[in-house]
């Protein structure tokens, strides 16, 4: 008999079907006994007799028939069952069937291979799959093509800092802590590329925003007037990626700020080189406020705090640089690159750089590249904004940081 | 005015439009000149005066009227063009308009970020791409679940041998060399995962089939009757893959030999515990001979070569595992796992192993876990099979191995 999945069920009234999942409530009453069982689709009641059931998380086949009720969850029941266990289980070292899950953070993480199953956190990591596909097929629209640069990189040049060290066969090597080198190149090869994917970031700070490693969703483009056409990329990704949630205020246009302004909107001295979270807060509230929008950019950023391959504006103080703030918090960085080989050079020798340490990454420019621009969106970060989750380890599936290497 | 692209010049005959890419060839006569512009979508030919063209590789805008001309490429080329330089370039160390291209492997690898301008390797890559939407389309249409796992892991567990190690806040670490873990404990949350991204394997060898580090399509689910349920999702998801490669011999079955049938055909000695190179090259050519397929599954390898989470099949000598050959290679491993706490217990102690140092993954198996299996593909090893290389080092962007850790 084929499988049927919980959501399928009201389909089959008065069928005889089987369904598979796990024990997700056993409730014993004194003559009948409800089973809730959870499959990948969902949630369905079980009305059995009160005898010799299996105990929560217990895998099972379960044969009945499926009787319409208006009280049970979905309006419909299976009754007279046989159950068959395909797989005993311990009990939860957490209830799962809880609407809310009743555990701090540590036993949240500790206890990831069975806590992730808890329909409000497997909730949270559709959304993320759901998230990148979007980000995917709002790229892929526009022609751009998918990446796969390497994770293990011989310097490490990008900002010399926070960076892991590895034994690569007895030479030293590192991991790579973003793919812009590799996707700045490969606008020479194809245009417009993307790349999901880890990077890697030794971060000494034990913050609820930073982790040791996370999801990168990267794009890189070329043929840019400037980093207002990376905004507009930008924004149409997000747009697509924040659809499902109707909770999420993204007007027609998001408010755009200049860094300086940002400044003086968060009581900020003008002479600040960033801004700090609580200039985030402030410039978030500012968006919701003043434009009814989750979604503020702050553009033209001091050149002193980008890096190196950073294009200025036309006032060369500030560059062509923003951060788009989600919900007081910032979640992407932009903004366009330099493109001509002798500014790269230009620009490396003034930050006491050697052009030579570059060599293949320049080779790129050295043999003609477009004006172009990129950005990238921390997926982790995305998720805890949306979800309003304190910390990004809630919306990582099994985060590392400073004292965390398991699960 | 709006950019056109290549591709799209036929639609605009008549019209004055605006290009923009790179000069892929600059072909100077006596009284005219050739100018050959490449970009995302192709090449378009543009017909200019012989003074003052930029050289190969500069970037440029290229503003003309659109002409049929049934002897140009595609039927139309630009005239009266005026042309603005956006980037200029040196001259590519490898000239890439020449139909192939002219270079040994190690240029083509020391050059990557100009020879992968080249349309010939640009194609590789764009079939990689689309290769990976193939199987991840597949897939979501099967009810899976995209997850993102950790590539940093405390313990070398797995198998033991070939891991990279790294130095994580001063404790050790190691890059993971297959989501393997991951992927089952995920069967317990979404019933039916995969995921794409980087794997890390410390090779010590030096051959034409591997890499430090690859690109690993990892599928994993649950409700498995056995390994041939997992055997057929895989081939739902290789046609996919190969739909768009009418060379590519895949029948409506693809054929299937037990390990030991494989052996004996080979001309192999009984009892060698695995199939050597050779040995999957006289299997490849069996396929192709008596089926007709470039494709061949052999199930039932020793239990004694396959990794510890192996479910034996009914005689336990032999596994439920199975390998893909395509084009007489190793392509995609794959089986069913065990899935029950107390036999992965028994399973680790017969190896010598202590449970205990796998505590995080066995309390999924600890909490009840269903039947389940999957596999993983190569993508690199998929694409030089697909496109004939004869290393997988043409089908990496920027491959890493034993010696090579740049570009």
């Amino acid at each position: 008999m084929q499988r049927v999945l919980s959501d399928q069920l009201s389909a089959h009234v008065g069928e005889t079907v089987r369904l598979a999942g796990w024990v997700h409530r056993r409730r014993l009453l004194a003559k009948v006994a409800f089973l809730v069982l959870r499959d990948r689709a969902g949630l369905a009641q079980v009305v059995a007799g009160p005898e010799g059931l299996p105990g929560e998380e217990t895998v099972v086949e379960i044969t009945g028939r499926v009787v319409a009720n208006a009280v049970a969850p979905g309006g419909v029941e299976l009754v007279e069952p046989s159950i068959s266990v395909l797989s005993v289980a311990e009990p939860p070292p957490v209830e799962l069937f809880r609407p809310a899950l009743a555990a701090a953070l540590p036993v949240l993480l500790d206890q990831a291979p069975v806590t992730l199953r808890h329909p409000a956190r497997r909730e949270v990591f559709g959304a993320a799959a759901a998230a990148v596909a979007a980000f995917r097929a709002t790229l892929d629209g526009l022609g751009f093509t998918e990446v796969f640069t390497p994770k293990i990189v011989g310097t490490a040049t990008e900002s010399g800092a926070n960076v892991f060290a590895l034994d690569y066969f007895g030479r030293p090597a590192y991991l790579a802590q973003s793919p812009q080198f590799y996707k700045q190149t490969m606008v020479g090869v194809f245009e417009r590329v993307y790349e999901v994917g880890p990077v890697f970031r030794a971060e000494p700070h034990d913050t609820s925003r930073h982790l040791a490693t996370y999801t990168s969703l990267d794009a890189e483009f070329g043929f840019v007037a400037d980093h207002r056409t990376v905004m507009e990329v930008l924004t149409t990704v997000v747009r697509a990626m924040v659809a499902p949630f109707a909770d999420v205020r993204l007007p027609e246009n998001i408010p755009v700020l200049h860094f300086s302004e940002a400044l003086s909107l968060a009581g900020a001295a003008p002479d600040e080189p960033d801004l700090a979270p609580e200039h985030e807060r402030a410039v978030g509230a500012w968006g919701l406020r003043e434009h009814g929008s989750d979604f503020v950019y702050v553009e033209g950023y001091p050149m002193s705090k980008r890096p190196f391959y950073t294009h200025p504006s036309a006032e060369p103080r500030w560059s062509n640089s923003f951060d788009l703030i989600f919900r007081g918090m910032e979640l992407v960085t932009g903004g366009q690159r330099l493109h001509r080989y002798v500014d790269y050079v230009a620009a490396l020798t003034a930050r006491g750089e050697r052009p030579e340490d570059y060599e293949s990454y320049l080779s790129a420019f050295r043999h003609g590249m477009p004006p172009h621009g990129g950005f990238a969106i921390g997926l982790e970060r995305f998720l805890a904004r949306l979800t309003g989750a304190a910390n990004v380890r809630e919306t990582t599936l099994f985060p590392r940081d400073l004292h965390r290497l398991a699960p």
